[in-house]
């Protein structure tokens, strides 16, 4: 953070009382967050900076009542485009729940759209209540094996690695790629690196030696813990550990018994991918801090990982704790226990309650990435040259998709036909970015779609159109409707678009708030249930949304065909 | 650290195992900092960079023989002209004791020799087995009162902080400057900050709304701490706080009582000023950590405080633990009570003993500044207008003078006669940077001194010529060999000079090495008692050598006169 001299000059006089402060937070218990202890005493700020803690005078006070007082909580490593809204509405979920500063990897949209996508998300997330820090994405694409919008190689990287609020290289999920040096990983890894930037990582199973070349490449974080030795293991190697908290992930109650007194301040809470109803229900950060101390982690030590570890870990020294020359995000809680917040403060504001629905204008440049190009209804059908065939598994609660054997009815010109009594669908992947027109087509079992389709355009990673269904006609609405509104996920039957939520940002956010995004998803899943017949604890477009992902076994479908993981090459259909 | 690709790839590669390791140290007890554990496991260098723990090969293997391996010390705050060695000779001393990194303020040289001096030390400092990392002095001239050799004003800062191996701007001691919020100040404090560079404290008995603002303005450190509760006030307020054990300070012991568990991780050592015997005898950070574990610290915590902590305060990411990535700076310790030394390894390289006698060479720019210009002998003689006069007194162990009041002898010209059977003796302070020629004299009680002169290029903070005698050419030969010999320490008697230790660098340092200064600070101790009559256990250098700081109460004398600290203003010596 840069500062001038009339400004630090201000601070200073406020700091040692010889002029008022504009607010002063008064009665509060507030958290000494290096000596990990209660102090009494009022905060004051001015120009949106803590100036100390002591006895002053302002302008303002606000009476904390005996309330806690905390510095303000940081999501050390999430993507926004995973609650499907955009970063002005996702700070209007956040911020409530005492969060005040999210890191977040943009790399859903930018395998959409690129520099364009990185660039809308860096200048959508200013001036927020929410501070938002950006880290460049790493892999996109993230195979070869699929197309995506855009191609960012270490130049494009070096393009963005010194923007303001950009601390570094995103998760780094390529790990065979970096621990066999390869020249375009390395490329990345040492823009950020010579950039004195952060590099984050993802290295889930990770050990022994080749966690050390993890390491040694410059990696820096891993949020893809889910053992308590993983934790101690990657600590070792002087990484940062993010205990995640997700919508889908849940790894928190799995690592807290890694962390220790010893170790805990290289430990710090991410959510990682968290979807409004989450959010909504049970809370962001503070959802965190309830779940560890509930499990017997020491309150202030947890508030530790909620802030200045975090703050740390990321050269964030303008935040993390209440102390002088810090920013002024602050969380009045009502206890240590269930962490409600009664408060929030960001630079030095009172935080006042945003409607969850108003709509922000959307940038052209990342509007409707819908480019299907040459698609026609034809294209779904598919010809089999035999009935005994390859199908995708799908298995419950898990990404792993198991390798099926089938065999299969097809009509007198040898194209594949729909079998009501078999729990069998045909899926399509559709190119949507640089409108090749590809189409990559595939047959799954155990989605228990009946009569109907269901679509979406998130598909990671390369975020094509994906659509299941049982029959083409449906299909072909709902890909047609995709394209008309721009994308999102939506449910056809018998011709009819029956519920749609619409993403048009980039086919993966929406503008319209966190609340239209909540409805919308118990719409679909209410729709999926009771007209498609789908399993009620399922949800098709979580399961729709990496069949595309041809780096998790075993079986997958891209734009450019059906693709076997383990044996790294596409397969035909057939046996 | 730049780091190149090539450089990159074969650190991956030996750290996943695919080839050989440089040099591999086999049966340690490895110091795992993170997790603050003992692990096991080869450790695989290459490059003078830890590959990573694990099972290694290598072209070249250390046998440990179950010793503990720790990673190297830091010394965090370290004036290397109070060793009275250059650089080159101070990392001989240091290197022995398992410290392989300091972070040097060249405070004094600076004040002699201005940019020419900082200059000086960043080059001599440069690729020794020691790291040495330099921090811009904040305060030259550190007041107005006397004539320094420089003034370093902001628009010299920003001419040197961005350069490699400078963290930032050193100790901030003008401290009512800072909490006042002067100009010149915030500044020099701008220049550090926006740079994205450290601002190091000195902030002694500060607390409460001042010390607030001195944190306010950036300062991140303080040194100066003597109660465990001014420790914890600091941390508060998010400084981190060193603790010192100097030759003349020794803060250890007095602020171990505030050291936590909880508030360890802010906690870091630092010698200050330390002399070569307390050195060659006592040690350096090792004596720190014997100290420590003997106070009752656990060892695991207080390496931590000797490594990592200094490590993470000054974002020296590429050193202070072993792992992945980081520099081998090694030290294998026989246990961790004694911290006995075997060996050390710097950059990966084995460190030999190196003669402590090995001249360097000295650079022209700051050889010999010892500039007095029209001094002559007359200059000496002390005209009185009255015999009842202002005395400074000494005060054993204290760097506080008083204010004595004395009746004087003078001759029938009106001159200041000495009288053998009081304890008074003349003091003249000479301008040495620019010739002014400007001489300041003053009387002084309690140096004991008899039948000779004292002599020293060593006065803080301006660092001008300071002589003390019971006769005026005794004091004129002193001073002239003090030109002769371009500085440093010296006794005569019957106007012959009876022992010299010479600093040619700057008036403060020598090239002869750590045993030089040694033996000749044994030497000119003896002589003082034995020919002079002086006390044995005091020190009449470092006593001269605060007569001139006219911040420490309560009677100085500088180049420009007798001066009364407390009312801030030069007076007369007669009352």
């Amino acid at each position: 953070m840069m500062i001038n001299s009339k400004q630090i000059k201000k601070l200073i006089k406020v700091a040692s009382g010889r002029i008022e402060a504009d607010l002063v937070i008064r009665n509060g218990k507030v958290v000494d967050i290096f000596n990990k202890r209660i102090v009494s005493g009022d905060i004051a700020i001015v120009d949106g900076v803590i100036a100390g803690i002591g006895n002053y005078e302002a302008k303002e006070i606000y009476d904390a009542k005996g309330a806690y007082v905390s510095s303000g909580f940081i999501d050390a490593h999430v993507h926004i485009e995973s609650s499907l809204v955009d970063p002005a509405s996702f700070s209007k979920l956040l911020v409530p729940h005492g969060t005040t500063t999210a890191i977040v990897d943009p790399h859903e949209i930018c395998n959409v759209a690129g520099l364009d996508g990185f660039d809308y998300m860096l200048e959508n997330s200013a001036n927020l209540p929410l501070s938002i820090f950006v880290m460049f994405p790493s892999c996109v694409p993230s195979t070869v094996f699929e197309h995506a919008g855009a191609i960012l190689d270490a130049s494009k990287v070096a393009q963005r690695i010194d923007r303001d609020r950009v601390l570094g290289l995103g998760e780094m999920m390529d790990m065979v790629g970096t621990i066999e040096a390869q020249d375009h990983i390395v490329d990345k890894l040492l823009v950020a690196h010579n950039a004195n930037k952060m590099i984050d990582g993802h290295g889930p199973m990770l050990k022994d030696l080749e966690l050390n070349a993890f390491a040694a490449a410059g990696i820096k974080t891993d949020h893809e813990c889910t053992t308590a030795e993983e934790l101690t293991d990657r600590l070792q190697r002087g990484m940062y550990v993010m205990l995640r908290e997700g919508s889908a992930t849940q790894d928190l109650r799995k690592l807290l018994p890694a962390v220790t007194k010893e170790n805990s301040r290289y430990c710090l809470f991410c959510t990682d991918d968290r979807q409004p109803f989450s959010i909504l229900e049970e809370g962001h950060i503070d959802n965190h801090l309830r779940i560890a101390v509930q499990e017997g982690l020491d309150p202030l030590e947890a508030l530790r990982m909620a802030t200045i570890n975090a703050a740390e870990c990321y050269s964030l020294n303008d935040r993390g704790a209440i102390a002088p020359g810090r920013r002024a995000d602050l969380v009045i809680l009502e206890d240590l226990k269930n962490f409600k917040v009664l408060k929030v403060f960001t630079g030095g504001k009172e935080y006042k309650e945003e409607s969850l629905s108003k709509e922000a204008p959307i940038s052209k440049s990342v509007l409707s990435k819908v480019n299907i190009g040459s698609y026609s209804a034809d294209k779904l059908k598919l010809k089999l040259n035999s009935t005994d065939v390859k199908v995708i598994g799908i298995q419950k609660g898990s990404l792993i998709t198991t390798k099926e054997r089938a065999t299969v009815k097809v009509d007198k010109d040898g194209y594949y036909e729909n079998d009501p009594d078999v729990d069998i669908v045909k899926l399509a992947v559709l190119e949507r970015h640089k409108a090749t027109g590809n189409v990559g087509l595939a047959l799954l079992k155990g989605l228990k779609l009946n009569n109907g389709a269901v679509a979406t355009t998130i598909a990671h990673d390369s975020h094509n159109v994906i659509v299941a269904g049982d029959n083409d006609n449906d299909m072909d609405v709902a890909i047609k409707e995709l394209k008309r509104v721009g994308g999102g996920l939506l449910i056809v039957q018998n011709g009819e678009v029956i519920e749609t939520l619409e993403l048009p940002i980039g086919g993966l956010m929406t503008n319209k708030g966190g609340l239209y995004v909540k409805d919308k998803l118990e719409a679909l899943h209410k729709v999926a249930i009771e007209k498609l017949g789908m399993d009620s604890d399922g949800d098709p477009f979580t399961t729709l949304s990496f069949m595309a992902l041809p780096v998790i076994p075993s079986l997958k479908v891209t734009d450019m065909g059906l693709f076997d993981v383990e044996k790294n090459e596409f397969v035909s259909i057939e046996n």
